[in-house]
């Protein structure tokens, strides 16, 4: 026998252990519309009907689970008719969730964590509406993203910025994934109508206020400046703000050939340009305070031992809390790929793929957020992440912000990404008290 | 109507010029055991039986279209049995023959030239002999080798090495290709038994001679030293040796981890490292006379644009005609992995994936082959080459040779592969009169 039964929100992370495990990589791959992340609809859309939720799929991918308010009550609109007419914000419904997907090799937490305390705090939340001590004067939802880590089809947060109108649909409807298929084909083949995507203004009302949770991606809760005696982090913070983040994808192309055959002399090999490019990417970002830059992905085409490349395909991650720093940073990389791909007899093209501005949360949910937070969490500081997030997209829509969990090793998009069952089960109380709080 | 029918060569190439398209690679992608090369295997089946050859498949995958001596004479064995015995090396078949699997994006002519030319000559053969110009003395046989390129399991001529016991079938049969699948379970899947996989004594008995037509693969015939006023090289040549080769793996290890959240000073980042180590191998083979050293295979884990990779495995592909320079440079570029890879903070591991010496061809047989070519193409020179080929491998147990056909831009392992018309056949009658006067 277990001496020590999970909590809830350790339990439902633990029914989806076993799903999209990624054996060559470890941890996990649960690309968006895989067998993986499909799965894990399916097992959300189980817990939220045992919830009495109820389940919709909208016309950019997204799920939505909905407690309503009681019968006879429109979502949102107080009940009586007479009562002075709430804030603006608050209107709409309160909305918790987060993502489902996971990058390639990713982590147990990064999505899952969101949506499973989610679950979570709504039973917290239902139990105290029948023992009479919550009051609800407006819906509650729980969204689950698609496509928030872009690691299928290169946009990250394609489906928020869908909802919100910040990805031409055409644009994103023409993305391909590594196989070739367009997001277009995969959404039709998972019963979306590809003409109605993007901005859907009848969803966004809905939404009043947006909530997040979300497993810490850095080393935030870990500095001296937060620790205590025994080293040991806050279990939470509240998000101040999101830096500013772009994705670019250089293709350097060259002449294609036997590797046995051509003499070094005679060579114009995009692999040798791609690598001084990356050289050159750390050392521009190194030389740049604040700025992170990153080459993850590269793929020679066509990628065989004994051939010279004809091209090699290779994306770049840039942040920076300063939008125009970003954009000088990229610049400079650009300039200097233009140089080394001269250099080796090669050429160089440029594509943004996406780009997010720094994005710094409402003011008033953050301070709600925070005064939720201090009352079972004392201490959770006010943190800005590195991290992309739906949350940050939505925030140019409706007011939104975000509750982040400790992760000790400040280690994410890796299978050694980790969060105390403790600290899991104090961001669902935090949660559902935030929550409490806003409906 | 077409003016200029093809010739049966050009014919043959026509017919399988639409098997295995890569669309996004552009050329040819016929992996072994893919649908395009079983396609070609049967097309090449087709054709060999409408000859009237017996076609079998060794325990190999090797596939052999045997034209026999008539009936009541053994194979290879001179029918008077009172006749002196033929030299030995004349005992058993002359067997010609190429391969049909492809590098990924790669040109129409490396391998099914010399499998289509073969057959193209056995025509030719069989017509001399009802016109009564061509005596046999011993069988003749065309052969196909599996995994020549090494593109799907990574050991480039697979089957010939199996044959000849020149790699360990433990070894060969725990290959894995890119989707984890190994080359036991892939060949238990084509109809093999693994367990009667490697060296096959009974096989190498009856191959007398191999002679192996193949597209040059460099600018060997393109050189001033060759070509005439109006700057063409001879359409043919005769093989002198094949550089030595092999196929190393570096792994670099670093520290996954997320993309936006690591500040630059955080991070062990094994493809900054493994950029650096390309720059190193470009230097360390450019400064050594007659060296070759390719990276065109690099696979980051776990690939995505917003993470830090964990793990950075690149393929290093090094020739030089002497052994020991090729030695000396490996383990340079080695020294210079450690290096930075302890700069970076990263680990690195090497293992030798496969290596072949440098290859003399047999004496005897090249001359032949000379004195044969002469005929219809006088001036063909004898060129050494940079490409690895079955014929080298099977140089260790059997007297091989080659025949080079003229490539014009000396690209190879890329869609701009090219052989003219009259270049292919000059390629076959060469190669029927170089049978002819080994038969």
């Amino acid at each position: 026998m277990d001496p020590t039964p999970a909590s809830p929100v350790n339990a439902l992370m633990a029914a989806i252990e076993g799903t999209g495990r990624d054996i060559r990589r470890g941890g996990y791959s649960r690309p968006v519309y895989s067998t993986a992340e499909l799965d894990l609809r399916e097992w959300f859309t189980a817990e939220a009907l045992t919830r009495g939720l109820a389940v919709e799929t909208d016309r950019n991918g997204i799920l939505w689970a909905w407690w309503d308010l009681p019968e006879n009550s429109s979502r949102g609109i107080p009940e009586e008719p007479d009562a002075p007419s709430p804030e603006p914000q608050r209107r709409g419904a309160l909305v918790t969730g987060s993502h489902l997907d996971s990058v390639p090799g990713g982590g147990a937490f990064d999505g899952p964590l969101g949506v499973a305390s989610a679950l979570a705090a709504v039973d917290l939340l239902q139990a105290r509406e029948k023992e009479g001590s919550l009051l609800r004067n407006r819906a509650l939802a729980v969204a689950v993203f698609p496509e928030e880590e872009g690691s299928r089809f290169g946009v990250a947060c394609l489906g928020s910025r869908l909802l919100a109108g910040a990805i031409d649909p055409v644009k994103a409807l023409s993305l391909r994934d590594a196989d070739g298929n367009t997001f277009a084909d995969v959404s039709r083949a998972h019963g979306l109508d590809p003409d109605a995507m993007g901005r859907d203004e009848a969803t966004l009302v809905r939404i009043g206020d947006f909530v997040e949770l979300h497993v810490e991606q850095g080393r935030g809760l870990n500095t001296e400046e937060f620790t205590d005696a025994a080293g040991r982090g806050p279990a939470l913070a509240v998000a101040g703000s999101v830096l500013g983040h772009g994705r670019w994808r250089f293709s350097m192309s060259g002449q294609g050939n036997h590797a046995g055959t051509t003499l070094m002399a005679d060579r114009a090999d995009p692999m040798v340009a791609a690598a001084q490019l990356i050289v050159a990417v750390r050392q521009a970002a190194a030389a740049q305070a604040g700025a992170r830059a990153t080459v993850g992905r590269l793929e020679p085409v066509p990628g065989g031992t004994n051939v010279i490349a004809s091209r090699v395909d290779l994306w770049l991650d840039v942040r920076h809390p300063e939008d125009a720093v970003t954009a000088a940073l990229v610049e400079k990389i650009h300039g200097q790929a233009q140089r080394i791909a001269a250099m080796e007899g090669c050429t160089v093209r440029l594509t943004e793929e996406s780009y997010s501005g720094t994005v710094h949360f409402d003011a008033a949910l953050q301070r709600s957020l925070e005064q939720s937070v201090a009352r079972t969490a004392p201490g959770a500081p006010v943190l800005a992440t590195g991290a992309g997030h739906d949350a940050g997209v939505l925030a140019a829509r409706v007011p939104t912000g975000m509750l982040f969990v400790r992760n000790p090793s400040g280690i994410s998009h890796s299978p050694e990404e980790y969060v105390e069952d403790d600290d899991a089960e104090a961001g669902v109380a935090a949660l559902a008290d935030a929550l409490q709080d806003l409906l």
